[in-house]
């Protein structure tokens, strides 16, 4: 299965395209950030985001699109923005009859960090080493895109008794510190 | 000059179609509520208001589309969808080369009844007798997105020591009970 992650923004867009199989792992394909010019309106804007989505879409053609979930508790100015940005991702994946599916920033940080409340270093950091890249990928949106589709590949996995993917159980044992866990090691 | 509103939202979009002079004569062409199914999930619905939207376009060929500026004040469940109906609709309009512009909804409100704290009411009736309609429009989507469209012809056309438009000032002085206004009737 093919994903493409969206973390929507405006300034910033992240992207990340990785490819995952039944047994969790992953691989990346493609990661970065698409930029709209600050001082372009924010109707052109959109039209230009949505033309780079649709381009990565047709490049790399995955199965699904996974988007990041935005919520309105904190009246930003760029909130409505960041929105926008979502739905316009939103838009382009069903236009291609893609699956879209929204995950929340928490439930992206918990699945990669084990914690909903993980910082921007630390989901980095994970991605980094649950895709076995040499450094974490940079701008934090574009590893944030890559968490995401991370974050959609395990969780549309979950089944009862299913086994905690090696590599991600190893990530995060590395991650902290290589200190035991209690977890049973079911299913391997 | 023909203006396109757009009143945004997932369930009920507003749209009115005006054509206005440089006197501020407007006229309607065309109103309604685009709706998308609320048992449908957002990507589907974006997509099928994209559709509503262009199609509308194409139909009048407006020379601009005004949009419904959303806030995120409250967090409501819905706020998120009427940003990003807002987003196609800016989408839409920039894409075939017009002129986006957004109006707050108390901007739309003076415009039309003199007041940013009108209700609902009061906008459909200033609607109705501005654009010499036997009764103001429904739903109330409808009739706010031709206030936007009304509210967008006024205020572009605004330079100092023009006319307060005829009609306007009419029904205006309509609303008031016929009361006698102190406003100066210059230009006319």
């Amino acid at each position: 299965m093919r994903i493409l992650g969206i973390d929507p923004g405006l300034t910033r867009c992240g992207f990340g395209v990785i490819d995952g199989d039944r047994s969790r792992r992953c691989s990346l394909v493609d990661v970065g950030v698409f930029r709209t010019p600050a001082d372009l309106d924010t109707p052109r804007r959109l039209v230009l985001l949505e033309r780079e989505i649709e381009a990565k879409l047709r490049e790399h053609r995955p199965d699904v699109v996974a988007v990041e979930q935005v919520f309105a508790q904190h009246n930003s100015p760029t909130v409505m923005g960041t929105a926008q940005a979502a739905g316009i991702a939103m838009l382009v994946g069903a236009r291609n009859g893609l699956p879209v599916q929204l995950h929340t920033p928490s439930e992206v940080k918990a699945a990669v960090t084990g914690s909903g409340r993980a910082d921007k270093q630390q989901v980095g950091t994970m991605v980094a080493r649950i895709l076995g890249l040499a450094e974490m990928p940079r701008p934090a949106d574009a590893a944030d895109a890559v968490a995401l589709a991370v974050c959609h590949l395990w969780r549309s996995g979950i089944v009862v008794g299913d086994a905690v993917p090696n590599r991600w159980q190893q990530a995060i044992q590395d991650h902290a510190g290589n200190r035991r866990t209690t977890w049973k090691e079911g299913g391997r």
